[in-house]
């Protein structure tokens, strides 16, 4: 039976780390939301509001396997991880590579934070000015901090992959962590691959396989947005310091 | 071996969900940084610069056991839940617990932001409009949708336990939220116990197991204070909408 994969429509958002490893994998899924012949819209409404005999999830994205229900980015990787080829074979390399999952997380909120460090039911421009604020923070700190962490973390594994010895969940939301940041932060992230040379190369290498070139290809992958995490407001972005 | 807990001394912050753990649990640990005979704040620097052969975590909290790390509070707690009994014995529920346990670090998150919604790297005083700003959006708007999900789960359930059919650490990590919270904003949490009967019941419950009482009772048992998570500025705080 086909996974159903439910996340807005219309936005790449925190729903295209799970398609990315739907998609690496080849598995069958429904991206409900986004299908009129699925439900639409309205079909994930009705499981935010009531998920039958399961725990029913705070927020999209969400995965539903048969009857069973997966919340949130992490769970649903490492849930994944194993059912698609894509967790480490170790028990205790999947608990380092749910650590990382867990660090992407933290650092695609905070990216997030950028256009809306006061409230998401605000627009961004009733906020702009605290935006500029949090984004130069981010930019100036945070965001080193997290890429340096990935490159020693790739780098002191071998360099080719970030967990164990073969392509997993975590090097694909790397990948797309690094495609949202160069479409937010363009002047930021010049330069990147050299500063970065490990993350650089694994991006690369995860755009190259077979599968994920075909998506990226494709009308299933949307273009960002600024209705997205990653959002490209000029005005936010600034020189690496 | 006793485990070895890292994280800063002199707050509660994020360590304390782990701490809940071990304690409920009565396993053997060592909060490395607040001891001297362990080593101190030097000996986390040092894990937190160069972990061995393992993955090094990105920041405090860490666990570890035996020569093995685990990092982020819920990777923490999906590990430990199973070694210590508070996990759910289906594997299917297990995830359903993850999945409640990310939600609850969203909350944690998002109550931090509300004091340091600009940078983590400037003092309060310095973001003290921004951080207004958010505050009210957050007690507003995202608190009260946290708890009534919380509260609806719980119900859902049985009115009892979150998940399952015994307490698990999610338990444990929703008192501490409701603890942290109260601190934080009495006025916004006035009358909480009216609104959620469930997750009132369910604080006092944990607050009166033997092994809490007993925690919370000892000098090991920190008081919240303006370093930590949830920290108490009136100015930030408002009545209930």
């Amino acid at each position: 039976m086909a996974y159903e994969l439910y996340y807005w429509d219309g936005l790449q958002g925190r729903g295209e780390f799970i398609r990315l490893a739907l998609e690496e994998a080849g598995a069958p899924y429904v991206d409900v939301a986004r299908r009129e012949e699925s439900g639409g819209t309205a079909a994930m409404m009705r499981l935010l509001q009531k998920a039958g005999d399961q725990v029913r999830p705070f927020a999209p994205p969400f995965l539903k396997d048969g009857e069973f229900i997966v919340s949130q980015v992490a769970n649903i990787l490492f849930y994944l991880g194993l059912k698609l080829g894509l967790a480490p074979a170790d028990e205790g390399l999947r608990f380092a590579a749910n650590g990382l999952q867990l660090t992407i997380a933290d650092l695609v909120a905070e990216a997030h934070d950028t256009h809306h460090p006061i409230s998401s039911a605000l627009y961004y421009e009733e906020q702009k000015e605290a935006a500029k604020a949090r984004s130069a923070a981010f930019l100036g700190t945070r965001l080193p901090k997290f890429l340096e962490y990935f490159e020693q973390v790739l780098q002191r594994n071998g360099g080719v992959w970030t967990v164990g010895n073969h392509l997993t969940y975590v090097d694909l939301s790397l990948f797309q962590a690094v495609e949202g940041l160069s479409y937010a932060f363009p002047r930021a992230m010049a330069g990147f691959a050299a500063r970065y040379p490990g993350l650089a190369a694994l991006h690369d290498k995860v755009r190259q396989r077979p599968n994920i070139a075909r998506y990226l290809a494709s009308d299933r992958r949307l273009a960002f947005n600024e209705t997205g995490i990653f959002r490209h407001y000029p005005e936010l972005d600034q020189d690496a310091s």
